[in-house]
């Protein structure tokens, strides 16, 4: 197992940790981020309930696919079991965040999704940012965070929703996740998740008769991704 | 009476009345903290009226359980006996914070409970976090602050409340109290409580009918708190 | 003519104007403090249109009760009339703020005055704190500075309001004034301003039908202010 | 070709592109600002989707009103036809500022153009400031960036609105553009229009019958633009 390698996914996952935090998308210790290393099937996720003040890239707690912590001394975070299922559901997922980001939560509060009403929303989320049901009480009371996982993946594969043209949903009842193919994607899928949670919130209050045009939403997601993307220096894959 | 432990607690007192202000949860001096040794039922409390921005944690004034200051030559907050009746009150608060925090305070003034709608909500308040009606005139004109702490006491005790599982509560037309089995949990109660008022307001109007399910709130509040915690690096006792 | 009050006014008068875009009270150039000299008549106030950051306590403008700059080569703020004559209509005023700061500004768009609902408003202002009705275009084409001055002097006498105990106000269509017996207390009651605009916005869309006992009013605000006042280390006056 | 006046719109635009993120009208990379000079017909421009934290002023791209990249290795902005098409339809603008700032967003998301309600609005934007439409779907999908330019431009001609009058619009659907006779002037209002999208939609929302007085519209934005202008330091052109 590359040493190498495992110390750079500690590394990343930290920094993507300590961005949500400054982005002012985790209060106190309401958050964690996650990132993967395909070549071995492990993944460096943040421990759980230590302060952000505190935290040391050598603090993040290495875990298999199995959900074994593999290299630390701490405990992974309460929310590992649900990083794992869809690592293990999504397979070109490179890194995760899950926020407890206000106006995500918001709407995940409120049990809706998120129309798609902009350009913001439309270069990055491919469609409306679906709310899952509150889960059953059964899966609640037995295996929770695993459970969740589980329930992510299922709604995305029954409702043929590609994780990464759609990469994020909020949870009723609870907050968000978000991911990308790297876990720098999977922060700014994060930010943007909030930004547009936020302005639609708004949008709809002033004109709840909102109808934002396909051609639009394709236009923007399809400038950005796959092969026509003309945004930015390099050409994404 | 053991001086180390009176300077501790001056200290623990003086980084939370910072970390209200860090938070934004205090605008001007809109607010304080306090700490207790139950060893010796000496608490340390904030000056009243001193800028935050020229205080020391020396300048935390000492009161005892009779509300008599016994170390400082400044004036306690002039909500120390509202501190006290809550010391007095509930028997394993080892923290308390009172502030003007903007969000907690909106639903103060409508004189509304915030409801739990949440997992955030639910990770710190067992249930709806009350709102307490109007003091009446006659308790208002002659000891207020007094009042105010023996009105909040005996609503938990009226309303068999726990105050280790409902830390915290509004006072109709004014503002919030928390408080926790320390002062560091009080703090985080107080960050909590800000947190949920805000997204609260939002969530309920987008939907004004949700069902948040009992067993979302059970499991979430028992999965930090209690004999089967599992959040953190060290079991809660 | 003392030097060296005049250059304490001009230190004090610039001490405001950086609180207040500190306190983000303040975008762009979009307000103004000033600090009035009683025993010389002379009072000091931010330059026109020079930005913030570019400003030293030495830019302040010193201008005389008529109107007249005696000691600088900057004009004077273009609200400069009107400080004039609040400070010619309310004798006891020591400084004055004028902020487009966002939640007053609110308030002040829609021409309402903001409701007493709690104690922090209580703690600062003796009541609702007016928005006066639009100026006439015949006073705005005029001497439209003078005039805003002019009316707010002559609303606060022909309705009783004691400057002291409603020390601000709305300005339909427009922003607020608040001002104090010192620039620090004007200060202050421009951050009270902003902070129970914010608020109360929110209070009344969670509830429309608030009655804030007038007993809760009183008792707060004279616990801070005239002979019974018992908050704070010093006795105020 | 003057290489000095080259490097110094260069800098120019880069310290706009940097004062946008800093007064948070920019998230992630959503945003652009460009300097012309207009005597050799050359802009400079930020680059596409460079990170704003690694951004050096010689990173700007310069481009001719051909559209085409006269020195850099970089692209420039996915929106500079836009900024071509404004620059070439709008003969006195010196600089233009494209953000998704929220406020000004969750206008254009709901289609609806910001009416003047205020002063703060008038100092900036003499009238309403408009909401184009969304561009129909054969305009999205052959040359999106510079149909859009062409749309403002034909827009205001068609409107017969002065755009130093008129110094910004929204896009349905989209966000906002802001310009002005210079770059800091444009910066400015895209300032002033975030602040006035953000109070006009709470002003609204507590009063639905605001009727602002013209003479007040005419008076603000006259004491700071054109012949009468008596607003700053020095009189403007």
């Amino acid at each position: 197992m590359g040493t190498k390698h495992l110390d750079q996914i500690k590394q990343e996952a930290f920094e993507i940790n300590i961005a949500i935090v400054r982005e002012k998308l985790v209060v106190l210790t309401w958050g964690n981020a996650s990132t993967i290393d395909r070549s071995n099937g492990i993944f460096a996720i943040k421990p759980s309930g230590v302060p952000y003040s505190n935290l040391k890239w050598q603090d993040m707690v290495l875990v298999d696919l199995e959900g074994k912590v593999v290299d630390s001394s701490l405990k992974p975070s309460s929310d590992t079991q649900t990083h794992l299922e869809i690592y293990k559901g999504f397979e070109l997922v490179g890194g995760i965040v899950h926020t407890h980001s206000p106006w995500a939560t918001i709407w995940a509060q409120a049990c809706q999704s998120i129309p798609v009403i902009g350009t913001t929303h439309s270069d990055h989320f491919f469609g409306e940012i679906p709310c899952l049901p509150y889960l059953t009480q059964d899966k609640v009371e037995s295996d929770y965070e695993t459970e969740t996982g589980i329930q992510i993946v299922k709604f995305f594969n029954s409702n043929q929703l590609d994780p990464i043209h759609m990469p994020g949903c909020l949870l009723s009842g609870h907050a968000s996740f978000s991911w990308g193919q790297t876990s720098k994607k999977a922060f700014e899928n994060s930010v943007a998740l909030e930004a547009c949670a936020h302005m639609a919130y708004h949008s709809i209050s002033l004109n709840n008769n909102i109808k934002f045009p396909d051609f639009i939403l394709s236009k923007h997601f399809l400038r950005k991704h796959g092969d026509k993307a003309y945004y930015g220096q390099i050409k994404s894959k």
